[in-house]
């Protein structure tokens, strides 16, 4: 059983209630307490030492890094970010320095978001520090944008670079709040997602949402120059296009609206967020399954990642 | 630095925002974000292998017993839980069974209490299993119950029995959610939270937050009988009453109602849960010092926990 397997097993298990709008399998859970205009996001995300950053890492930015995960699901979802609560596991032999530390990391980009830290907890772990952070957020009820929506014939984008984020900019992302939120009010965007575990296997989460598929376009695919860095220094390293394909820890949003709409974002983004890259990279197909065309023709991109560029 | 210094030192520092309305240091933050007669109630709380429970243990109870920390949490605001998030941290070579009963234990209680689990993660644990469960609830805007406001002359009440929770207790704990709901609607309690690291401590917290003091007494407080059973099977076990006031994870509830009421408090609830013992353990003074009488007169609790009679 893989991970995917045991959260389809789990998922029909999971007690309900009925304030519950989008239980688990999107970015955040979405809740209705009553809030007149508004629905409520729900979204948890840990970090762990040796999992998701090493020992010897700056503590600070080990902080931002685990609110700002949290911050790119509400992102994901349009959403304003309101408040976290933060749980801390560290070794018996920790130092308080550290816990500061980390703390400042994530008050630095709560701040910059205006999201209020209201507390949270340091227990003890066997081994090595974690970090989990809850967050809740609030979207306007008509503007919740899902993972589910996206239509044959909408093109696909998706903001910034990506691949090579292990080089720096997992510790450095800026999470996409203001991006989506102008894409929501200003837009139909059909359906959104942040890119964490790679596009190629992203964005089958959003295919696999409406039952549809993708015909992506492989020179307007954004590499990092991390990505193509890495290639030059590293004689094992993926080639650019598949590390923009399927290496994590992006934090870029990636949303569908309908070609109609396609020109129109781009040239608005361009003007609104002139410092943030936004790609046209493809577009929803009737038929299910995932390509790439490039100059050589039109290939199937393997469920997990780039198999077939891999071995050309 | 110990644990509270810590804590004292990072509350200040922390990112706030105008829907704060009451942060770190109380059972739950509370949240305005505009329901119009309720506050939001967000509470996390993890539970760590080898810290909270030992290998081998039931997992769905270790289920159970995290979702049920967090709901005693809620209860102790006298609030409504509404939905959870679970993260489940695993080792590289779990069994997916273990993760499945986790859930049955969750899903049980939350059942139980009509939550919902809308969501969550797994992710690896470098060593054994961490579970970190995120909890929201409501609150009716008037009845708000903090740990702030014991006022001097106030009875002090608390539910259940206390001590020896480790012996099986800590494992099939009753969150006191109707209990806690039912004394908010009929009467004006001054200030509560949950028993949690035990009665000596945790009443300090009552006692900190208005700067007033308290006289127990002694033989009021009451003695669950695995405390009792422990110190006659086991030489070195704390005496009864010493491990009702030290010892942890009771999850009662300890409140204080101006002592005009304690009769009607007393008197109403033996009708409303007559399989719940309350027992009125002793009175809020306006000297600041934790007491204890007994049949040889009146003495000082020290800080942490019973040393006095320890030594006796």
């Amino acid at each position: 059983m893989n991970e995917f397997e045991l959260i389809g097993k789990l998922i029909p298990t999971l007690a309900r209630n009925s304030s519950l709008v989008l239980g688990a399998g999107d970015d955040c859970a979405v809740l209705d307490l009553g809030i007149p205009d508004k629905l409520l996001l729900f979204k948890t995300d840990a970090v762990v030492e040796q999992v998701h950053f090493t020992t010897g890492q700056p503590a600070d930015k080990i902080g931002r890094k685990a609110l700002g995960r949290a911050l790119s699901d509400i992102a994901a979802m349009a959403g304003d970010p309101v408040a976290c609560l933060v749980t801390i596991g560290l070794p018996a032999d920790f130092q308080e320095d550290v816990v500061l530390e980390i703390y400042k990391g994530i008050n630095g980009i709560a701040t910059e978001f205006n999201v209020a830290v209201a507390g949270g907890e340091t227990t003890t772990s066997p081994r090595g520090i974690f970090i989990s952070i809850s967050l809740i957020g609030t979207i306007q009820r008509d503007r919740l944008i899902a993972r589910a929506g996206a239509l044959a014939g909408d093109a696909i984008f998706v903001s910034g670079e990506l691949g090579g984020a292990l080089s720096g900019k997992h510790f450095d992302f800026t999470p996409r709040i203001h991006e989506a939120k102008w894409l929501a009010s200003n837009f139909q965007i059909h359906s959104m997602m942040d890119v964490s575990d790679g596009l190629a296997g992203d964005l089958r989460h959003i295919l696999n949402a409406t039952g549809v598929g993708a015909e992506l376009l492989g020179p307007a695919i954004p590499i990092s120059r991390a990505a193509k860095l890495k290639t030059k220094s590293e004689s094992a390293a993926k080639p650019p296009l598949l590390a923009a394909l399927t290496d994590g820890e992006d934090f870029e949003l990636l949303f569908t609206v309908a070609a109609a709409d396609a020109v129109k974002v781009l040239d608005g983004w361009k003007k609104q967020f002139p410092d943030v890259k936004l790609s046209c990279i493809g577009k929803i197909s009737s038929q299910p399954g995932l390509t790439i065309r490039d100059k050589e023709g039109v290939r199937e991109l393997r469920v997990h990642g780039y198999a077939h560029l891999e071995n050309s």
